[in-house]
């Protein structure tokens, strides 16, 4: 969350490294992920696209969040065209560790749309399963799986106690290694999880913290963020690599105080079109380039992480298609303020809209009461009259308007009848009618589920004798709940 | 408050140089004040004693917060020794420059309690009052007014223009020179109200915020502080000189979005013993001393200032009484941390207490339903069932515990029956009834009103044919709502 940096305000301020990376580089305030929830944050981060456009959505109910667990059938389409596979045109290797998350089935495996390597799992490190129902996730190195989490790659679900960020940083250390010494360019895709509960840290960070294991698992990414800029540095390479830390949504407040992060001052968490579920810690690192200790207030989202990487390359994003993501080298290198509007969205729902300092909310929704008397709080300890609703509250004809500069915690709507309402919102409009008008959404990916999908047998289960029996094919309808 | 600097997160980040201060001095992130209100807050200060013991609390009914408006009786005791009484013997020359707020009446006035020189008003700038039921606000040049806010120190309240930032810092800044050119020691006492609603700025930096009008009196005192800093450097005396940056209470929430501050991810502001009442910014500066970019978790207090003011004095605190203020200097010179608590009360109830980084909270109460239901709130958007309580709540035998490091905005209050409770707890209980069995309240100061104790004819009226008629005395209970 955007609150769990030192930089941006955390209490314990246990996050050194981070804050270094910002005091050498330059800090976004107002950058945000495309959709508040880990798959269709991703996919728009590699695609440049908003996830209504890419596929990473569903239809199946209004306005509902969705992602890719072990049955979900989709994925990312062949005809996207991601990062990875651009910047190959270039000459760069790409490589991904960590968490993929753009689906699990065959035809959707990283290296089949441009990386080159991959060290990591195709879904979240959650479970353990009991390989019955649910196997237990497997970890690839590039095309074949080599063991799978809980059996073979430890998470002590007691202690936290797990080793997978020193693997995952280990992993990044030597691929860096690797291209300096052949002199090829590189994209290292760092996709960590230590903070997605049940969060995990290693031996050394367990109890380090003042925050408990969540802080445990932060410091330790944190620590490992200084290894890898100050590797680059020893390697020479620091002035020739452009850095980019951010998440991809907002903390889970749902797991708080144990398992979860802090958004800040910001509104709700993960899952929700408020604030503190899309607006994200972000820090561009590129000694030599970027002035250091700027601080940026261009509005940014992970899909300019696409177009900006693209300009690096010295490519251009692709013309046959919409892209939502915009070069933010300007911002960066020139401390340029580039308008452009920020869309919330949930399913294929624009359920916000960002224009300068204004947010309009269209649609609001935290969670259904039925999930909420379940004790499934988006926002504890917080309640907005009428903003933090648990039905999904249309506000189409008369939107919600908050003005983030003064009231940055969505807690004060402003007058419907005042003038600043009708001035914000006569630009506001104009912006929204303009994408909605010619908004072509994808085929949505994240309507069908199948239990016969699931990691039964990844490749290479084979040698490892750890192939499960594939049960029978049944496509549903997947349910979301929120 | 505490999250309104850029340092501690606010998201628009428009405070450079107490940033600056910040990486060039020592940062605090667990200090706090004294008492969630302005005048006990600053008796504190400069007593370096609970109010409870200094007198600066009312009697008058359960838990309530007291100050000094214009018809308190009470003030500053003369028994009370204040630090600039006490820096007086190592022969330094000490001004106050802005609100005074520890009594009004002509024994209360601060040169009669230690001060050389005093730029300001002994009441809050809140009016314009109409000079019949209330009198508007003096302005001092020491023994005498020189006219009065609204009249002669104007305060535009429809677009908040006021140039007294700009009057405070220059007096500061002559005064500093004028003690640099005398090679005399001096303490300056800055107490600017800009952030103190109505609130105001100078026209240079009206509308200059994102944050408003509010963010615009920031900017200014930002601004003023790096410019006395600059001063000092420029004076060659920055070495000499120990510079301490710090609030007298959290920001006012009810006063919000347009007149309030921010404190962060903390709980509910100014008037509560909840987070947000009570931590406060707080940066420690002393180039050639201080290590830069230092950060500090010593629990520290207000209090802290008088007994460390006087430890750089060389001056020992009084032994004659119970002094609260630690001497921070090996916290600040040789990192280390002192353990100590942090006590927190409303008139002579202890509501909380601190100790390492857990809180028990002994009473609960934000503020009354009656208030509420009229739209006071010192919680606006926050809601913590069972904590942010509308009645006063006693949980003197089982009290609420929270754990400050996994949950700085008390959210979740640990399960009565956990180990970690009953550890706590332990700890705790033998801390409280120590410092219950040893206290000896002073005699309270804030529980008689009289209409006639009033600004009506401060010394100097006469001059500027100022005076007003002072109505029959006519005592009473003062009626403090929360």
């Amino acid at each position: 969350g955007w609150g769990d940096l030192g930089v941006f305000g955390e209490p314990s301020k246990e996050t050194p490294n981070l804050d270094q990376m910002a005091s050498e580089g330059m800090l976004f305030l107002d950058f945000y992920t495309a959709n508040p929830l880990c798959s269709p944050s991703r996919a728009a981060l590699l695609t440049g696209r908003l996830p209504v456009r890419n596929g990473f959505y569903t239809t199946n109910a209004h306005a509902r969040n969705a992602y890719t667990p072990q049955d979900i059938v989709g994925g990312i389409p062949d005809s996207e065209l991601l990062l990875p596979e651009l910047l190959k045109k270039a000459g760069y290797t790409n490589k991904i560790i960590g968490k993929w998350h753009l689906g699990h089935r065959p035809q959707f495996h990283p290296m089949k749309h441009g990386f080159d390597e991959w060290f990591g799992s195709p879904n979240c490190h959650f479970g353990p399963f009991d390989n019955r129902a649910l196997p237990n996730i497997p970890v690839y190195r590039d095309w074949e799986m080599i063991g799978r989490y809980y059996e073979d790659f430890k998470i002590d679900l007691k202690t936290g106690e797990a080793n997978l960020t020193q693997i995952y940083l280990q992993e990044a250390l030597d691929f860096i290694s690797k291209q300096q010494a052949s002199q090829q360019p590189f994209f290292l895709y760092w996709a960590i999880d230590a903070t997605h509960a049940p969060v995990y840290a290693s031996k050394h960070f367990l109890g380090t913290s003042q925050r408990g294991l969540y802080g445990d698992a932060v410091r330790e990414i944190d620590d490992s963020i200084g290894k890898i800029l100050k590797h680059l540095q020893k390697l020479g390479i620091s002035e020739n690599t452009f850095v980019f830390f951010t998440s991809d949504n907002g903390a889970a407040l749902i797991s708080a105080p144990k398992q979860g992060g802090s958004n800040g001052r910001f509104l709700c968490g993960k899952q929700t079109t408020f604030e503190g579920g899309m607006r994200e810690p972000a820090i561009a690192w590129w000694p030599g380039h970027i002035p250091a200790g700027g601080v940026s207030h261009q509005l940014g989202n992970v899909m300019d992480l696409f177009t900006t990487s693209l300009s690096l390359a010295g490519l251009q994003p692709p013309s046959d298609r919409q892209i939502d993501g915009i070069d933010l080298l300007p911002a960066i290198l020139q401390g340029k303020l580039i308008d452009r509007p920020i869309f919330y969205y949930r399913g294929n729902e624009m359920m916000a809209v960002r224009v300068g300092l204004y947010k309009a909310h269209y649609w609001t929704w935290s969670n259904s009461w039925e999930e909420y008397s379940k004790g499934v709080d988006f926002c504890p300890g917080q309640n907005v009259s009428g903003v933090t609703t648990h039905t999904q509250e249309e506000h189409t004809t008369l939107p919600l308007l908050f003005h983030l500069g003064r009231d940055p915690g969505e807690k004060y709507p402003l007058s419907f009848a005042s003038d600043e309402y009708q001035r914000a919102m006569e630009q506001i409009s104009v912006v929204v009618q303009q994408h909605k008008a010619t908004m072509v959404p994808g085929e949505p990916q994240l309507n069908v589920c199948d239990k016969a999908v699931m990691n039964w047998s990844p490749p290479g289960c084979e040698k490892l004798g750890k192939c499960l029996k594939q049960p029978k094919s049944d496509p549903k309808k997947c349910f979301w709940p929120h």
